[in-house]
């Protein structure tokens, strides 16, 4: 029976704390569905280590996290003490890149319990998925300042999108809505005003769509695409996204369901060449953390959604797995509808009370 | 007296429709505040001149508009006729970005008799105004393909932030929020992703920040927020960001505020060396259009910021143009509350009903 070795990374403020409840829980589950986990915690990936030793991760990082299965990862960034574009350069930008994980995978979903900030809506109206490639399109670090310091300064930004690293974000969103009921894509692009990259990518979508003639898909402007998910969120099932347009749509779809700090987030190398992570969508929240008021639920959920991808392997679902998923899945259900609950839900629980709750539902 | 010289022109689809509303009410509006105004029609800018004549707009555009205060602008683009890309690369985007209207402004209310899909939300909590880059940052065709054709195949797109660019949008966004009695100024960012062009936007609006000391500005990353517009709409004041930021925000915003059949815009030249545009935010509408049932409020407010602007100069307000301005404000307030109403807005009025009954309140 194979032990999956998991390198859990709590990184900056909050995300040690969830961290605590999200291991918690994973034991729980892992227990209850004889599935074998085995945990090594790391404590670079954050500001403080980087303040000590002017550098994010060690320069070995990639040996050192060889062999493993996935990341826990919990969140990184406190500007007070580094720029986020060090911080996250030098970590989860740098695992989402070199560990190939392609495909940023962020469900959205309206749960009974929770406020929604959109008017009658009920838990079923809200519930789609975003892919998000993860590794090219808008962020990059490429371009140039010209003429600095003079009036004629300016700055050039570059950004990439590969034929590989495009179709291979689409196949897997076109996969993933053939797998569904509703068997519907929508393709978020902005080739009437950014006239290279999404021109191309729209063409790439188009020629990925004929291999999927049951999948009904759908091109919307980003712009637009945003206004629908605060008018129409019951329209989606899938959307597949660039890194930028995935990065705010994955932000808005969870706000339009309640609150980003729900949000759940798998970065996936489906080919399993590289240790793929799990994190929640919410950063560290330099401002409430150390003082156990965290939603740990982002991360929960997220550890959810790392048990379901070990269990698929070779296009096939292993059982236990999925159950262990589905099982946590309901913990987070019923605990937010029946409380205990952390004061962002209204509530005056505190991260380990919430995480007590849903260890001991699974 | 001065009389104000306008070029109509109504575009595509809904354009057209709505074009005709605007003019009514702008020469309602005229009439009763002593302004001269004299438009002229123009029936070009539109995908069936494109299919005539392969371009979208005479090789002589500029020197046609040469002299005229502004363009009053419908909506271009019919996909069906014209790739989009190519219809407004070809029209709305030249004027932009030749006729350097370098500021767009979008104002964003939620008003009475407009249902709003947030929930809990009444008029007055919803009043802020998006201020957008509008001729660089990411709306460029510089970039390109290598190896075309094969799996190695990739695009570059670039995008450009000039120093002249970046501070002139930044300075405008500073003077409008001092000016106003909020004075705060959100800075729309992405400087943790993408890593070139935004932190420099950031220095520049830390730069511009230190000669508006009674502004209070807070940069946020554009992911949260989007989720901010959703989630704490009441917040914004002034918002300002880039071209790409600026475009999505503004589309948001007024779904936000019940539709983006509502918002309208202003494209300035704010030194007036060319004409400025004012054009509704929503497109042209193919599905509806010629059958008179589009919403022709962001059209007639359109007109309105044009007036207002027409009476803007060196630094003072003329009353008669912020009256007319006000006037026409105060026929969309009512209309919205009390009717007619266009389907969108769950009646059964037509777009001329719309437009008289404003006219006749004006
Ligand atoms: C039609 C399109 C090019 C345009 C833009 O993106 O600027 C529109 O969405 C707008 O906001 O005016
Ligand atoms: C922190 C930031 C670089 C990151 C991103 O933009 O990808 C975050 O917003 C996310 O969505 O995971």
């Amino acid at each position: 029976r194979k032990t999956y070795r998991i390198a859990a990374i709590p990184g900056d403020g909050i995300g040690n704390e969830v961290m605590t409840e999200g291991l918690k829980v994973m034991r729980a589950a892992a227990a209850r569905f004889d599935i074998d986990l085995d945990f090594v915690s790391f404590d670079w990936a954050n500001c403080d280590y980087f303040l000590k030793t002017g550098s994010m991760m060690p320069a070995n990082w990639k040996d050192l996290l060889t062999g493993f299965d996935s990341i826990y990862f919990g969140a990184v960034g406190w500007p007070d003490k580094v720029p986020d574009h060090i911080s996250l350069w030098g970590s989860l930008l740098k695992f989402r890149r070199e560990f190939d994980q392609y495909i940023n995978l962020r469900p959205v979903r309206l749960f009974e319990g929770v406020p929604c900030p959109l008017a009658h809506k009920k838990p079923g109206d809200i519930d789609f998925i975003v892919v998000r490639e993860n590794t090219e399109g808008e962020y990059t670090s490429l371009g140039g300042k010209m003429f600095e310091d003079t009036d004629r300064e300016f700055v050039i930004q570059e950004s990439i999108f590969s034929r590989i690293g495009t179709d291979r974000v689409l196949k897997f969103a076109f996969e993933l809505a053939q797998s569904r009921a509703r068997r519907r894509l929508t393709v978020a692009t902005k080739s009437n005003g950014i006239a290279i990259s999404m021109p191309y990518w729209d063409e790439r979508a188009h020629a990925m769509g004929e291999r999927f003639p049951e999948v009904a898909v759908d091109l919307q402007h980003i712009d637009i695409l945003a206004a629908r998910f605060v008018l129409q969120p019951d329209r989606f099932d899938v959307v597949v996204a660039s890194n930028l347009f995935g990065d705010i749509l994955s932000d808005l779809g969870p706000a339009c369901a309640g609150t980003i700090g729900l949000a759940p987030s798998a970065n996936l190398n489906p080919e399993r060449l590289f240790p793929s992570l799990f994190e929640p969508v919410h950063g560290s929240a330099p401002d409430i953390s150390g003082r156990n008021i965290a939603n740990p639920i982002a991360m929960i959920w997220s550890g959810a959604l790392m048990l379901n991808f070990f269990g698929e392997t070779a296009g096939h679902q292993r059982k236990n797995f999925r159950e262990a998923h589905d099982a946590v899945l309901l913990a987070i259900e019923q605990v937010l509808r029946n409380g205990p609950r952390t004061p962002d839900l209204g509530g005056a629980a505190s991260t380990s009370d919430m995480g007590d709750a849903i260890a001991r539902l699974v």
